[in-house]
């Protein structure tokens, strides 16, 4: 059973001396590596694992091909702003190729696991020797996970799978007792850029979690664009989570007075506190309209846009 | 080349005159028989060939299992009160087995027609002996079918399709030069409740039109009864037109802090004048808050409901 810190309670400054030294305790004279993908979780972790381990911490960047727009880039010259360096592995075939076919969610979420510990990453920690893995796996991940809602890609011991025995390295998770205030208020705390630790939530699987049915580069692509609008109208809104789906139903549609069976985007925006319940904000109806014209206009192949107006629950935050 | 009436230009007292005239010319002696389908155009023709022909019209309105809930019963009852006899045919096992594995939209539309002519109303037509069939096409038909937009399933003539070839029988459609306002000022001029001639638009091939795939019984149930609750929830929007439509993708939800993998209701909601450019309706948030949680609760297996947010071009009003 997991010990639960709320954020109330939460002494960020004491945890991130605890959570240092209890890194630098267990890894040792030894060496780390970790996985850092850009969202709030993982940049707290990289920056908690620098802290403790300075240059025993290699952190690496896995470009799977489902990252938003000029993501890669972004998050390495950002923490570079920071004294880490980050490494760029450029994984963007192995990642398709695994993704071929599938449109099942959990099978999709499966292969994406399997291709980063056992194929991309797994390789990686390897050849670097390392034995210590540092992940941001939050308390939330781990109950959904439990709870069947979805199978988050960075929960293993919860499900009684020994990561040293299935992949030959130890996970740590210094932020596993808190939810998603927690972790903001720690990396407020460490000095991450207002840019990176207040970013809203992105999904382990990327954006492969924000089409629905199978994740083919082009459909990717498609998605990318979206977001692209989606976070730039979205981003002063101050909302928890802002995202853009790519149905795999087709809807009629119409160009230039003929008929086109498109391709439909669905809007997700929520106001919450902790993702455990969360609400669709009431966004203006301009910013809706506005924005349903600039995806169905410069998204090739799209025709028509909806918001989400279910609550969590019974809906969840992502779609798949 | 038809000649359109715009509304500002219709003399209805005149229009209603000159249909009646032309119906009687040509019916002369014999029978007609016209399909009530309980909406606008179709409930103003059954009026218009009853004041032309008395008993020599014949009105069926055909069950095809794709109604709306009660249809049937609501729209008998209703003409019994304007003096009008409507006989009830139960087609709904012919319609289900003619749609069953068909996913397409165009190939549901002929599935639909091809029963409906040549199987349901084909036969009806035959045994009944009339050769005159009143048919409430409308000028916005015309256009789709010609610009590719959609098939109509009342629109031979303008495709080259000759039905007195193809289904023994020759076609009046004394509606053809108007659009939705001009048949709404002809239904107000010829005395019809204002709950027949105010209804909103309804497509030709109903509620398989609002299933996103196949129409099984069970999807049509389903996005029946989120019918029933979009159309209680917005009569008094005053909108053009709104509908709720069954989605084929399945999105994650939760039920009692457990994943249920559910289906997806869209809801549309359209400001327009004459159905060639629409706007979707500032509904404002608590009702469509409402409406998500209303059909969640009451519809089984619905876990998300979107509100579609794109004008009219591109999307259509219709989704299939």
């Amino acid at each position: 059973m997991i010990r639960e810190i709320p954020v109330k309670k939460l002494k960020d400054k004491h945890f991130i001396q605890e959570k240092i030294a209890e890194i630098r305790d267990t890894v040792g004279g030894g060496t780390a590596i970790n996985a850092l993908s850009g969202g709030v979780d993982s940049s707290v972790v990289t920056l908690l694992g620098h802290r403790a381990l300075g240059r025993r911490l290699r952190t690496v960047f896995i470009d799977n091909g489902l990252m938003r727009q000029g993501e890669p880039g972004r998050v390495k010259s950002l923490f570079a702003g920071l004294g880490v360096p980050v490494g760029i592995i450029d994984a963007r075939g192995d990642f398709f190729r695994a993704l071929r076919g599938i449109t099942d969610p959990e099978e999709k979420r499966e292969a994406i696991t399997r291709t980063f510990y056992k194929n991309v990453f797994g390789k990686i920690v390897r050849q670097s020797g390392a034995k210590y893995l540092l992940q941001g796996t939050i308390l939330t991940d781990v109950d959904e996970t439990i709870a069947g809602i979805k199978r988050q890609h960075n929960v293993f011991e919860q499900l009684g799978i020994d990561p040293k025995k299935t992949f030959g390295y130890h996970i740590l998770e210094p932020l596993i007792q808190l939810r998603k205030d927690g972790v903001r208020k720690v990396g407020r705390s460490l000095g991450l850029p207002a840019e990176l630790f207040g970013r809203i939530p992105f999904p382990g699987p990327a954006l492969s979690a924000r089409v629905i049915g199978e994740a083919t580069p082009e459909r990717i692509r498609t998605v990318r664009l979206a977001t692209v609008l989606v976070e730039r109208a979205l981003c002063r809104t101050r909302a928890f989570q802002y995202m853009a789906i790519l149905h795999a139903d087709r809807v009629t549609g119409m160009r230039a007075n003929r008929r086109d069976f498109g391709q439909q985007i669905e809007l997700r925006c929520w106001d919450s506190v902790d993702a455990r319940k969360a609400k669709p904000t009431r966004l203006p109806y301009p910013v809706l309209e506005k924005l349903a014209k600039d995806i169905t206009s410069q998204v090739p192949g799209v025709v028509s846009v909806t918001y989400n107006i279910t609550a969590k629950p019974p809906s969840t935050m992502e779609a798949v």
